[in-house]
């Protein structure tokens, strides 16, 4: 950082009366001294991302993208369906894991996923004049919701009102609207349907809104509410592997796979006191998310969740995780931007429910490959290779 | 996803087999029928990044990069300082308002920042006799940290052993290794380590290692663990603010922040048993993350901590923000790719504090910018702005 | 401990086989040496409690029984009720604090109380084949509700099924059953329907029922689960301040109570991980659930909730407490026995509804004195005085 | 309730006023209108509780006193030791059940036990002028820990400070004092010491204190900060069992109880967001703590902690428990009135690391009876039986 104040700051210029990103740099290069040339290079417009994506803009961050797959995936008629992750990362061993992952379920009967929209969410709160006040209220709502389901139409023709849920705890309401937003992640439009709503509870009741997300909602903040509850998607992924492709392609076995998935991801987590009984759902989330053009800050939700194994009576492995808060679109946010458009393409899924079966068969293969090489004692040997590297 | 088999698959191909990014790219682009112009554009070379940051390359995601600053911070000894936040993402409104925080907080005294280095854990679990055994490895481990410190010395010069926490249940000895890791994150270092002492335990207790990496350690996961022991940094960031720049930059009083704070950050997340008693410290620490070559998957730790603000009898608000599980480095991991760095040039950052430092003033920024929105009710005003556009 | 074999268990005599607690009594006083005169007394019979309360009768335990009120509570038509609470302790101090709460309450308008019946729950984790077909049982479950009314009902005329929640993990669906049980407790009767509606799943579906209480119910364990969705009643009681009042007699002022509910109850409940943000529910629910025959292992459950204040423009004191997860009866359980039965009849509740408003008005009453003796620092001053008795 | 006002509302007459339990008794039975003979009667004196358990005193309530044992624990010398464990309790079946468990551990080799003195802890919350200041004062603490220790002597020869711990949080520091109280539970002498300790500390530094209790202490909640860092004792306590025994006593299998633990104790409280991974440790620690003069307001912190299972190779069941929250004593409290030192003599424990021994194995043989139920579908036959009696 720099001890004494830099001319600008004299200047009171601010960074957003430039008008480029060109300009910035240029500014920033002088100011600092120092040379930008590699993040001037971006494959978006200006015009793109302006007004939607980011305010001062100077460039881009290159973030190395990999491939894993193909990822053998039945779909709820049990047909085989394939597809691709694209990873972007810089956690060297994270792609070469989960392309075993992918081995490993492609070599046995694919990868079984559900999936179920849960809503995303928004929460205001609502100052009352006591609980009977808040109890009233919650009541207007409840008996409103047909009203409250036209008020969302209205604010967006993507964005379906599903439920409300309540908290009250003395002079303080708080709810917890669910909304389908289909294709998109959602939480622009719920703010803004919930701004109406909320209008029309101020007009109807005596309530005075604090608020319009007073973290019932919860988000991009990890909460049991969410785990309990679910938000956005709920998405379980499941497969059994026949003993040969555990012992083949993850060079270990069913029971120490359970050992560790029994000891580790329940066990440890529960001395720790976490809400992540994984062992690292977040890294495959946040290197798909990335790719994708995902809200990186949504990992949090993803990182939350639960693996189990079990060895099978016949002696196969069965393996399976699952995501409670999966926080995702497929239109909006930075889908559009042309290398994450690329990218959804590399998975070529249809909707965002295809996406989500995708994201969920793709932590399932990274957790299992993960979970096979510390069960045979091969994380630290991985991580030598790559620290011979630096 | 495709539902027929896609040639490639039968031809048991590995994308590790082909030469390069290019190679991989065009098979893609072939079997897909799709076109990776944009991602086939990147700044770093495949040599960079291979064996160290990814494997099976074909190019990069591209992340708009905004720029919010200057930010006024306080050192130890009370000299000013300014730096500038690079941030990379897709979100609009979040430079625009943690650029808001930014100009309060230069507009007062500055922001204190305090870091304490609590070190990266990586956590080894042993399955032993029973209780007492137990007891007698954790007694072992105990007497012979000299010893221990020496064998972490020798794995990596960067790396110092600082400290062992230990939970016992039934036959299991969950262990959980502090090192400072000096300007790395260490993930990888602090892994090495534990391998080599994990061997030597094995050796002189009966105890066996059933995986390196228990899930006390506990990483990537949200945990009332580090919430409470801390992990990596923790870092406070605190600034008295008048009421003229909180009317007018922050277009609120005191109160009103105050009332948000503690309903929402505090009760709200209480409410929803949460871990982040925040409003969005995750969406700054996702987009200072990305732009400077972190491990996105840790922006799970950085969402936990606690937001705290006070009217002052003198009219001015005191506000706050804590940060317990910080995650980070300077050198290693992505640091070293070329957008990564410039925006490290940016920073101006010295070492691993210097850059806790900024962070911990950005998050404060960011934190308070959309406290103040939430306080004001412009929340909705912002997104349907950005709405618009879409 | 006895370091030497006792005679009697060579003797392979089982204490089941006694005739009667005085059997056992003289067998003890004889194999230990002892003399249990004390324990002889009590005032029911041996009739009362065999086979429903107790096995191996010995005696009683006598707790000491004080009293505290009057204590005013306002009822749903706002008129005003009156009631004395009963309250067995052994801890010094206790029964004078809630006396001075209710003290101050009744000086006041008196305590509003709202109760809200969430449910008895029972809880059977059943193992599936997979993710699929947990889903398919679940949606059984869901679609054959009225059926599972009928059954429940043929267990119990006093049982009423109420709904059931759900949660898939992996090969595992766990179910949690709500029932309202009326005036009873009500777990035994929730057990025995559960058992009838799994036999019925066994047989209408492929599922196995590993355990009839899976842990999903969740019974005597604190939980998030119970915290938010509540479990037997939800209570929620508050009361409004004069000044005057608050400093006549609780010695202190609005804004001290809400700095210590503020700092202590939230801030440093959240500080702690805990799930209980109040100062000491789990004493006043103790001391009445022991006076009454309340079953003590559901103080537990007692002991989660939240504490609010607030200083209101006026000058006054807002008050008041969240009960999320309340398991009480008025008859069943140890309700029935002689000095618990007079001690409801001191209440003078005429059913569970009415004894949860003066459970929620006593705890109200104990909070809001405990925290007024810690804003003023005379907690210290009382325990000296109890000390020097010692 | 009573509706109408009584006339002893009127009168201004405080049942403090009253010179006798038999005066309050009689003024009650008249207010009411009902009869307290029952109540009447207890084994204590009105001058042994006044002042020291109980204010307000009307009589006693007598709790039923049952007996399970004996059960063989071994002694750190692997010595054999014999106890009876006394439980008053409501619940019908506990008693029965919790015999069972301890025939089936004194069938085997007995229950290994062992007992970590924590220490009660104390914990303060001071305002500070802000981040920088609380570490100030923390550092202060840190640096007089002698004159800590000789203070927290001063006040009593029988409290011992052990460590202190903190947590900073914006302009809050909370400190956390650990106290060894020997044979006492020791809530009230660290209240006391706590109370001179924080006198010293605002001489010395320009700290405020809050409140003596800031809730990091954090007593009588339950928490993740006790579950992790323990508080009290933490307690161990395992057993082998051949599968004879568990065939012929348990009449299950150990795969059986492996399932249902795993399943229910460990993944049905993740699915719940539990803190107690066990089936029921309050019912046991609520019964003995009734029995033998503990603060039942305790059973919250002890219905913490971990069951845990394993099928050894040889075919034998591995069965602990982990209580990491438990706070005992064995003088003070209530522990000195006449039945319940009866039942401390009918334990013949000799100190209170002592009672914590039979308390973990009570546990334990508690446990291992209701999840061997579980397993084989008894639960609800026993409830039944009970339930033709009601």
């Amino acid at each position: 950082m720099n001890l004494i104040e830099l001319p600008f700051m004299k200047s009171k210029i601010s960074l957003r009366d430039f008008p480029s990103a060109k300009a910035r740099r240029e500014f920033l290069e002088k100011e600092l001294e120092i040379n930008l040339e590699n993040i001037a290079k971006f494959t978006f417009t200006e015009e793109q991302v302006k007004g939607r994506n980011i305010e001062n803009l100077i460039g881009a961050t290159h973030i190395p993208l990999g491939i894993a797959g193909p990822l053998k995936i039945l779909n709820t008629k049990y047909q085989i369906l394939n597809t691709y992750i694209p990873l972007a990362t810089t956690e060297g061993a994270l792609v070469a894991s989960i392309s075993r992952g992918c081995k490993a379920i492609s070599g046995a009967s694919g990868a079984c996923v559900e999936v179920e929209t849960v809503g995303i969410t928004r929460g205001p709160v609502f100052k009352t004049a006591g609980i009977a006040h808040g109890q009233k209220i919650k009541q207007w709502i409840q008996t409103h919701i047909p009203l409250i389901s036209q008020i969302t139409q209205k604010t967006s023709s993507h964005l379906k009102f599903l439920k409300a849920d309540f908290a009250i705890v003395g002079r303080n309401l708080f709810v917890r609207f669910y909304f389908d937003s289909t294709d998109a992640m959602g939480m622009n439009m719920a703010t803004i349907a919930t701004q109406a709503i909320v209008k029309l509870i101020e007009q109807k009741t005596q309530a005075k809104c604090i608020t319009l997300a007073g973290n019932f909602d919860i988000d991009k903040k990890p909460s049991w509410l969410n785990f309990i509850s679910g938000r956005g998607k709920k998405v379980w992924a499941e497969v059994i592997l026949p003993k040969k492709v555990v012992k083949e392609v993850l060079k270990t076995t069913p029971a120490k796979i359970v050992e560790v998935v029994n000891t580790k991801t329940h066990l440890g987590s529960i001395m720790s006191g976490s809400l992540g009984f994984n062992s690292h759902f977040a890294n495959i989330i946040a290197a798909i998310f990335a790719a994708t053009g995902q809200d990186l800050a949504h990992v949090v939700e993803g990182s939350l969740g639960v693996t189990t194994a079990e060895a099978l009576e016949n002696g196969e492995l069965y393996f399976s995780i699952y995501l409670p808060d999966l926080i995702v679109g497929t239109v909006g946010g930075g889908t559009h931007l042309p290398t994450q458009q690329e990218a959804l393409k590399i998975m070529a899924v249809s909707d965002v429910l295809e996406y989500c079966r995708a994201v969920g068969a793709a932590v399932l293969a990274g957790e299992l490959s993960l979970i096979a090489s510390l069960a045979e004692g091969t994380l630290a040997k991985a991580h030598q290779k790559l620290g011979r590297k630096k």
